[in-house]
């Protein structure tokens, strides 16, 4: 089973979900499950489940279900989550500083090892995290991506320097951009997630002042 | 205009993106702006846009396109975001001290008044935000939430609480959660809003992984 072209975006992001469920089914001892046992808490039918996993593979045993190991270990390999990525992470301002202590980068193979900000009173300062790290010049940032082979950047900074400094990313060779900025970035030939934290407090008042409860 | 009733998710969650462009519009002192202007930087086409905010109401002036400050006052009502939000935070980890000092939820008029842990050892500590917060047991939820009026709760708790959480956090009289837990809230009257990291990460190792690039 290669690596599939053309999944659609949904559907990978509701494998993220059936690995979730998985994992915690693993947890509970659990050894098999169904796909109708698989969609329930996430509200799915079994035809939608199979119909998800169908595009990345034959993972089902006849009159058993999933077998939960054998599917945590090729959705994990689907996902490339089996694989340790090494990040960057620019902007080292409060939500900056949060995110180098969390600790599902690291469980899902995404090590935090460069830090960077534009701030003069911020660069060369000791920064604590999974391992602590040294926040560089926005400078040095083309020579440490080549050197620590890094794939992913984290940005965690204003609205307004999101494009730029996604430009510099990409420019010093990173491939894909996980984005905390209030802004939808023009993408050049990388993948981005965005993360909008207002985004889901504004859809949350919205419905709890009466737009749409 | 009253509370539109029935608007898709997907034309509200670009209702916030709108206004993320508004401001900064309002920020560069441009006082009017195309509906073609407005969508350029979020690949959405003009008519997309005016059909998006349609929904809500009439904001066109013609000739003149949309008058930024205007439409920014009008898009915060409808959006709930003129309004100020008592929230409470569940879950004292890396994770959620991380969000008490996260300036954004303030920004958005969303006040973190409250926050609970079922750790002992983290019981009675105080934590630093906006302002600082001794951190409560569960029992003492109902409570506080009557007398503190609030109506959303964060939570920032391991999958395996979360349902048990949101049960004792709706039962309190919350009535709207941002859930970073990674796992799928059973919804009972309430607006849930899932913010997963973890899936972020998984669509973008995914792509990186060559799934889809």
């Amino acid at each position: 089973m290669g690596k599939p072209n053309g999944v659609p975006a949904p559907a990978v992001r509701r494998l993220s979900l059936y690995l979730r469920q998985l994992e915690s089914l693993a947890g509970r001892q659990q050894s098999t499950v169904s796909s109708r046992q698989l969609g329930a808490s996430l509200d799915l039918t079994d035809a939608q489940v199979r119909k998800d996993l169908a595009y990345f593979g034959q993972f089902g045993h006849p009159g058993i279900g999933y077998r939960v190991e054998e599917l945590i270990v090729q959705v994990r390999r689907i996902l490339g989550t089996d694989k340790s990525w090494n990040v960057l992470l620019v902007g080292m301002g409060n939500l900056g500083r949060a995110l180098m202590s969390y600790r599902g980068f690291a469980k899902k193979g995404f090590h935090v090892v460069a830090a960077f900000d534009n701030d003069a009173s911020v660069i060369g300062q000791t920064v604590d995290g999974p391992r602590p790290i040294v926040v560089q010049r926005m400078e040095d940032m083309a020579k440490t991506v080549k050197s620590l082979n890094i794939r992913l950047a984290v940005l965690t900074i204003p609205a307004g320097e999101a494009q730029d400094v996604a430009d510099r990313v990409l420019a010093a060779g990173v491939r894909g951009i996980l984005n905390f900025a209030p802004v939808t970035l023009r993408k050049a030939d990388c993948a981005v997630a965005a993360v909008d934290l207002a985004v889901h407090l504004e859809q949350l008042s919205f419905r709890l002042a009466g737009g749409d409860a």
